[in-house]
């Protein structure tokens, strides 16, 4: 599976060079993937001027084309995403907002580009939130064309009410490790099936 | 505001006399709204024959009619709930079920029997889940026609991936403490202004 | 209570001058305030800079911060918004984010600067997604200090997987129009109340 | 893959011989699956008598284990569930919790016995609500160890407060029709490949 790759699409609020927990978990998620034999990288989205929208183009200096490219390009797709409020960031829901185009986005036999593509979900907050952000952002993945593995999700999440960062905590919590590092096998495992047995066409 | 009432509802999966940490919430919430001058009860659900279905009385034994007209005559309902993959327990989900019968239950100028009725949340499990819980309660409760206080919710969760139960915390977290009494404040207070001043009819 | 006021934000992801059906429920939703006596404007987000962040104001340019005072001068917010995958729009989120400061924000008595106002849903989409829409709006609400009337929601959608517009349906779905005319009442009548009785300040 | 099998469960609150709008979905997921050359059963889980908890058998009567076996004799599953509220029913939520209890159920490789197995999703309700129980159930199913195809779901909604049941509409709506198609193509393509190559051992 050594010719297999993968995107981490870190979806924080804050631009760089500001520390971000979501950067951290992605980061390990990308390590871990690395270990499975998958070449990648990772991307914060609000450091690229990526624009509110439906469609693979907003025009206009739009800089969601250029991440759309290394997507398609890419086997595995990792949406790694704060908590704010219990939900995904905002930042994550323009970024499924614009993957709803691919569903107008076909190869010459009717399948969508993200048919045979998997996806992974890394999850990370002070506090509570990880279950529902790990709902919201698989629905929309398979909803958009993605194939879903064995324990599609790692996450971190301190204690009720408190106010701890996961890039704070040392070492890495350990049941955090090892999740991270059944997701990268497992996506790996699949996206390595799919690259040679893609979905049938439609009728 | 000593007239009013409550009503909690305990929606863990296990029968009495076993131990629930949902139970211990929901009584610390009871407890709160004691000390605002609202009398009320708790009733674990699954000590009662409760029937699947979505009318006030699915027959044959069933017994959410009597728990309805607890519900009824009170002005304040907290459902409380563990947590289950994230998300409201199943018999709490069969008690939202029941609830949605409401919506055809209306008194002789139209409006609902469950109007002008505050509702609360308390949610408790080992791990992550009480926002989607929260939402999932907040969203069927003013859809049959409960209102909300400010910071409807009160709960308790530990950290990602840890199996410690709130029943086994002591003392009781100080943020959850403080929150469950927000929640009596606020619903006691919001409940007092509706019993003297109902929703208008609709026209 | 001919002083109350209120302020829709219609989180639609098109700038002016696109046609919005969330801008046209969000007015609806504003006309039937209005016949309940309480004045309001209807504001699109995106034709403000607003920034990503969870603070109150993001500096630089951040449109936020002049919504926000127009927020905390009204005694009524309704979250207008589209339905993109099943979801609340980015936009809707971003300005959830935004309301998350006020947990912060709290006036001499240690009471939320969101406390006492209360809070309406209006959702609308081609398809399948409101009551989503609303558990998610709902709990963030609450969890920033609003209070949520009963029925805190008007929505509109099409049967699954079609692709009219409410904007482009004529005339306005009965049903809908009726809930919105409920939601205007209720949010009155609540916001009314609040207005004269303010929650007590925590211990 | 003429051997691999599927199970379908009906999560109906309703008994047997009631109509189900639910098993009308279900069975025509059972049928394209069958056009796949996959066997399979649908089962109305509220014809047994499955109890509330998070075990594999609850004991003293418990037909959960019957039903389990079933799932693990398959290679895919289909959770049928009606909507309510806009949420999965509680017959659905139940399923889900008695899933649970595979997260400590593993092979002598240390991996859950769901390892391997596909899951499929199917919703259907008078109204609104489709996306959001898919997203409940994705979440839920990746959780407990299944794989999900691309375009796991299969849903019939109506338009927003109608009251038409799927099984009164005729002929089939066209698209919920290729929709389930698909469904059944992707999870049987995907459940062929994992039935070959199972996902590795942890370290």
């Amino acid at each position: 599976m050594s010719e297999l790759t993968c995107l981490v699409l870190n979806c924080t609020l804050k631009k760089s060079p500001a520390e971000s927990s979501t950067d951290l978990l992605g980061s390990q998620a990308l390590a871990a993937l690395g270990d499975q034999g998958v070449a990648g990288t990772i991307e914060r989205v609000v450091d690229h001027d990526v624009r509110f929208g439906v469609s693979p183009d907003e025009g206009d200096g739009d800089e969601w084309p250029a991440l759309r490219q290394k997507m398609l390009d890419a086997d595995i797709l990792v949406l790694a995403t704060p908590i704010w409020l219990g939900q995904p960031s905002s930042v994550c829901k323009m970024v499924l907002e614009r993957l709803d185009a691919e569903l107008s986005e076909t190869d010459d036999q009717g399948r969508m580009l993200t048919y045979g593509k998997v996806a992974g979900i890394a999850v990370v907050g002070n506090e509570d939130g990880a279950h529902h952000v790990t709902a919201e952002l698989a629905q929309g993945l398979t909803d958009v064309g993605f194939s879903l593995p064995a324990n599609a999700v790692t996450y971190w999440v301190g204690e009720a009410m408190q106010g701890v960062d996961y890039k704070d905590k040392s070492p890495t919590p350990e049941k955090t490790d090892a999740t991270t590092k059944t997701l990268a096998a497992n996506a790996a495992h699949l996206a390595g099936l799919l690259s040679h047995s893609p979905y049938p066409a439609p009728d």
